[in-house]
């Protein structure tokens, strides 16, 4: 598959047409971003492993009867994904109270919850993201009722999966975000599971690791990333 | 029955014991606040606007089927009602975007949506009542799932009810804010529902007849809140 014009350039990725308009190659970035673009730097190799993660997950998801985006790994940085319309909303998953959870209950981080949590924000870098709830997706028309009950039928089991693997390497998956898309397909699965996009404790010392260590300057990123990688076996 | 002990004094109101533990008395207060708190004023004559204009609103809604804490009005300020344990969250309905909705998306205030609009916030000054959706409720444990049903069943049926009402004297209900509460007899409405609580628009001026006016410094409070009183008849 030949790659083409790049069609847009997210905070973490590049994304170009091929040959085949049903298909893009995303092109995984080291430039790291927080607080909406506010805060700005470089995680050295961080485009190696979110490439590498995302891919050995939604593999994993796929074989559990998960329909993602994912096609072939080009390379360390680049793989080729169904191209989709992304459905304008990041759904955040969490099985503890943390970042902006805590902050918004007045929980501290780490505190356990009745039930799972789903939120879901309006993807909109100019509004910051703000938290909508079905009410509002449906009268702003960012998704029907349809695709709410499937996105968040498929976040819940994508929960249950990622909590269970990640146990097994003595990672507790406090929360992630995912992003789904629109395709010939229906809904599937879409962007990047990686630690820019979950919160990961290390089961006995709660260790962060994740993007956590940039966002909040508790140095040894890098480090943190290869670990994660580490257990995971890539 | 008789006025006892001050249990409680809020923003707008206080709420007084009496000798019967099944009820309390509500004294309804001139003092003006916005923004959290943060602004604070008097707008004369607004306890009795808002404690008449209450119970007219209550009576109307028990008739059509709407249990209440409505009892038994006492004087221009002051009415029985039955003593609830409030349910932690302020009930949002919303017809068109306004105040921090509009903000929340990014719309012009008056924007009309593809349906109603239900939110939830945690009633708590200290967090600045977060917004929080289904599962946080649950997740925290503000609320069982057969409360957030039959609170959500509630509000949209007393917004059909008072949008038609109020279409009826000549003025568009765009949104306002409600708190339940629990008692022997299950969930029923409590608090209040006034200029404080709605926004009021003129149906063929747009001009607002509610808080609003304090809000934003708008001018003509007390005549918005005569004028409203007025239009109901009372
Ligand atoms: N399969 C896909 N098809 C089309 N666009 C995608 C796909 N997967 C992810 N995207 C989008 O690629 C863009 C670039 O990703 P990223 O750099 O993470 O963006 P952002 O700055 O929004 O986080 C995002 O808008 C993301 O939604
Ligand atoms: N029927 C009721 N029984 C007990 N408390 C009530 C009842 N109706 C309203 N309240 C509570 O009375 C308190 C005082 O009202 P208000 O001054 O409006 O308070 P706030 O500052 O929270 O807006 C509020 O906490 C409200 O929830
Ligand atoms: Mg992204
Ligand atoms: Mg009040």
């Amino acid at each position: 598959m030949k790659k083409c014009e790049l069609l847009y350039e997210g905070k973490a990725k590049k994304v170009y047409a091929t040959d085949d308009e049903n298909y893009c190659i995303v092109d995984y970035k080291d430039d790291a971003t927080a607080f909406n673009g506010q805060k700005k730097g470089t995680i050295c190799g961080k485009g190696v492993v979110n490439n590498k993660m995302s891919n050995y997950l939604f593999k994993m998801l796929e074989e559990k009867g998960i329909k993602t985006h994912f096609v072939e790994e080009l390379s360390d940085r680049e793989t080729v994904v169904k191209k989709v319309e992304i459905v304008p909303l990041e759904v955040i998953v969490r099985n503890k109270a943390a970042g902006s959870l805590a902050t918004r209950l007045g929980m501290e981080e780490g505190t356990p919850m009745k039930s799972t949590v789903l939120e879901f924000c309006y993807k909109n870098d100019d509004l910051g993201d703000p938290m909508v709830n079905e009410y509002h997706i449906l009268a702003a028309g960012f998704a029907t009722k349809e695709e709410i009950d499937q996105i968040s039928a498929m976040s819940l089991k994508i929960n249950e999966i990622l909590k269970e693997f990640f146990l097994s390497v003595n990672i507790e998956l406090i929360d992630f975000k995912l992003e789904f898309g629109r395709c010939a397909d229906g809904i599937i699965l879409a962007d990047e599971i990686s630690p820019d996009t979950c919160r990961f404790w290390d089961v006995n010392t709660h260790q962060k690791l994740d993007k956590d260590r940039f966002r909040r300057d508790l140095g040894g990123v890098e480090e943190a990333y290869a670990e994660v990688m580490k257990r995971i076996g890539l």
